[in-house]
């Protein structure tokens, strides 16, 4: 079956958000830090459309991620760019474009129904109003042998964590301390994980790779 | 002059004790866990006066760092062993028995006024009451250019991170989650660090060492 997988950057200090997300700074002061790594790589720029970038150790962690994924979960507020309601939003899928960069199944968490929406380029957006075990069932569904990841918020990723339904994580140490904002680990859960890898590199950032126990 | 330096065991959620600490528990609910990979070392064993015990990157990592210290400072509660009240009780010291691991000066902060104890093996225990910087510079003219260490507790660790003097932090992280307890990092500080060097163990800690920008 298809491996539930959380794959996020995270501050030193465990902040996967700074403080304060305004709709300028959606992920927070100073939390564009937590990523500035991932932006300058050839891998990401590609699944976004544009061209150039870096092709390092950074960017073979990427790749790999991204070539294994079947299919993404993601939150509400992540879906529509962190905007207020949109349930009644025609336009509410505008955030991502024309082309989103996941090129697969996407299933969003909400509690409002709505009709699926499909994008250019294989990116489809479900919407799962049932709760995150009926998500994960869907997406494994579609995933076919392949990952499952959690797009995130921080929010989501916390609720598959508690659950125990997550099977691996990769965190993306980034070399800065944000100090305050949303920590990715809150509130549970514990156990021991297993350490799969680390692979340390020259930008700064340590990819560390863990089983989780189920 | 002499870095100062912290050398601390974290869970991969962050933290460095586990919640509910008691006299038999001092370490927490879990809390044992983050040394797990230290107990069993050559070099921790030696240091407690112990023999045997295994020889691995992990040994590596502790046995330069433990080579490097010149002086050691530490909280009052570390002292004592994390027993209650001890200004007025004269055996406060025994907690560390007649041979303590340090074998190098060691700074206590405390309210208290007390005259030094000399110990066996070359461990002093200096009182120091005005403060985490007196104690510091203490420390640095007592260690003769080698390495200061914080070695803890936790809000010992946390005062001089927030006050900017640390040098050099060295996580080991463990890998286990413990869902609660004690962070090292709460409220700050923030701002870049440098990564210096990861070390990937087969015990499944990962030793992270970061400068912090002053």
């Amino acid at each position: 079956m298809s491996k539930l997988v959380l794959d996020i950057s995270m501050s030193l200090d465990g902040y996967v958000a700074g403080p304060h997300p305004t709709l300028e700074e959606p992920l927070g002061r100073g939390g564009e830090q937590l990523h500035e790594w991932a932006f300058a790589l050839a891998a990401w720029r590609e699944a976004h459309g544009r061209s150039g970038g870096e092709t390092n150790v950074d960017s073979d962690v990427v790749e790999e991620h991204l070539q294994a994924i079947g299919a993404t979960i993601m939150g509400r507020r992540m879906f529509s760019g962190g905007s207020g309601p949109w349930e009644d939003d025609p336009n509410a899928d505008a955030w991502w474009g024309d082309d989103p960069p996941f090129h697969h199944p996407v299933f969003v968490l909400t509690h409002h129904e709505r009709a699926p929406v499909a994008k250019q380029g294989g990116t489809t957006f479900t919407f799962v109003t049932d709760g995150i075990e009926t998500a994960l069932a869907h997406a494994q569904d579609a995933a076919g042998g392949a990952d499952v990841v959690i797009g995130g918020g921080a929010h989501v990723a916390q609720q598959y964590l508690r659950a125990g339904l997550v099977d691996e994580v990769q965190l993306h140490v980034a070399p800065v301390l944000l100090g305050a904002g949303t920590r990715l680990f809150e509130a549970g859960p514990e156990g021991e994980v297993e350490l799969l890898r680390v692979v340390e590199s020259p930008s700064g950032v340590t990819h560390l790779k863990y089983r989780v126990a189920r």
